[in-house]
């Protein structure tokens, strides 16, 4: 089992199967502003969504061991299908390192904050297939209803920069008519690249439905984390994220800075 | 260099980065009912068209050895990102067997068609950001005027089953119409998963423009190579493609059956 000595100035880790772990390393900057962070972001291999179970078990063990290499505190499993099908190996592999995954914190949230007792819940094929919101909802607390929709365009339109465009007004009323039409009045958007559309999201959802962003929940989890340990960074200021890539997409530097919202910094190739 | 014997029996192998390239096999067995086919979609890594030139050329050189294995007569690389980057990767690994691409049949097609001289070609971004399109329409022309877009949208769209929805039009419409208003008469179906939305995208170009499917393209140009080389299967019937694949992703067998029409044959998993 992988061991290391963590301190406070240790960096957290996160993954995900591409940049769409961008808005979670977003939020937990927001969250925890003293934190170094160390993102690996699979973009040889993304999407997960659409794959196997076995592909996306073996992808999140070696997502794991390539942060592990960098010494963190903390994982923060920023894909919501590694989440829903594979946190055990990241676990494993993360030997005594606390892991935290998008999924278990969305579920909790949405779970306190719901008034009605019915959420909603919306990501990838993988992840809404895996049925694991539902079940980790219903593990908070047994009386609750999910209903869930699997949304595969919501990532290529976001990506297409289609943020306000009719195509995707469209498209999404098709996807969340059956939710709102259920009497939902908590929505959690269970992909990373939804916060991009989450303007068009909450537009069609109406003002009676919370919406829940997985990457604010994780962040607050893991604040609240490191300081029940003793393990916040005592540091100030922010350093640029470490960011690592398996490939380097051609429209890496405008896909950063639709999630980011600035210029890209330097970024590390590493080989899966 | 790779050697093998070759006879008329020999299979013909077609790759794509998925299973796109099944419109390729379709139009391969329409134009020639007699041949064996033997296919392989690296649905692990699918897709390539936003991925880096060095990951593309790599996962070429991989494709066509797991096709070598199995004594092809021909290679047809189905995928239009390997073909506008990566051909020569796949003819250095096929050795002396003769490798076509659906780039440059799709671009000898439109450039015999082509009466005003003005040819539109759409396909994935690495595709049309290759320009590879335009240069091998110009090399049978130089006087041949392209005009190219990018169209990332249209391969979720069709996978999602969206053919005939009103946000595949308005999306169609933007992406088509800077095309159109050029005044194109000719326009080429740049990637493998466009056949599946050419209704609609016959619609939105209109009468005028004669639409160039680079899959019934490469079909035709197997079909007179292997007939000036006496290598046409002399046998009767039509076999099922053998299928190979890097994944079986969640949604296969409903997706080979919009591809396909027909119910999903067995399938053969091989690793990348």
């Amino acid at each position: 089992m992988p061991q290391h000595k963590t301190s406070p100035d240790s960096p957290i880790g996160i993954f995900d199967s591409g940049i769409g772990g961008l808005t979670v390393v977003k939020a937990v900057q927001a969250a925890l502003p003293a934190e170094r962070i160390i993102y690996f972001g699979d973009t040889a291999r993304v999407p997960y969504g659409p794959k196997s179970q076995a592909a996306i078990r073996r992808y999140a063990r070696e997502d794991t061991e390539i942060l592990m290499k960098h010494q963190p505190k903390m994982i923060i499993v920023a894909c919501n299908t590694v989440s829903a099908l594979a946190l055990d190996v990241v676990e494993e592999a993360a030997g005594q390192i606390p892991v935290i995954g998008v999924l278990k914190a969305g579920a909790e949230l949405a779970s306190r904050r719901t008034r009605s007792g019915r959420i909603g819940v919306i990501g990838t094929q993988a992840t809404i297939g895996s049925n694991a919101y539902a079940c980790a909802i219903q593990e908070e607390n047994g009386s609750l209803e999910v209903i869930s929709k699997a949304c595969p365009l919501f990532v290529p339109l976001a990506e297409e920069g289609f943020i306000d465009h009719d195509a995707t007004m469209l498209v999404a009323e098709e996807y969340l008519s059956p939710l709102v039409s259920k009497g939902i009045d908590t929505l959690v958007l269970g992909c990373t690249h939804y916060p991009i559309l989450k303007g068009m999201i909450g537009r069609i959802a109406g003002p009676g439905i919370d919406i829940i962003d997985s990457a604010e929940a994780v962040a607050g989890k893991a604040r609240e984390l490191l300081s029940e340990q003793g393990m916040l960074n005592p540091g100030h200021g922010q350093a640029m994220p470490h960011l690592l890539v398996s490939d380097l997409p051609q429209k890496f530097r405008e896909l950063y800075r639709l999630f980011m919202g600035t210029e890209l910094p330097d970024v590390e190739l590493v080989g899966v």
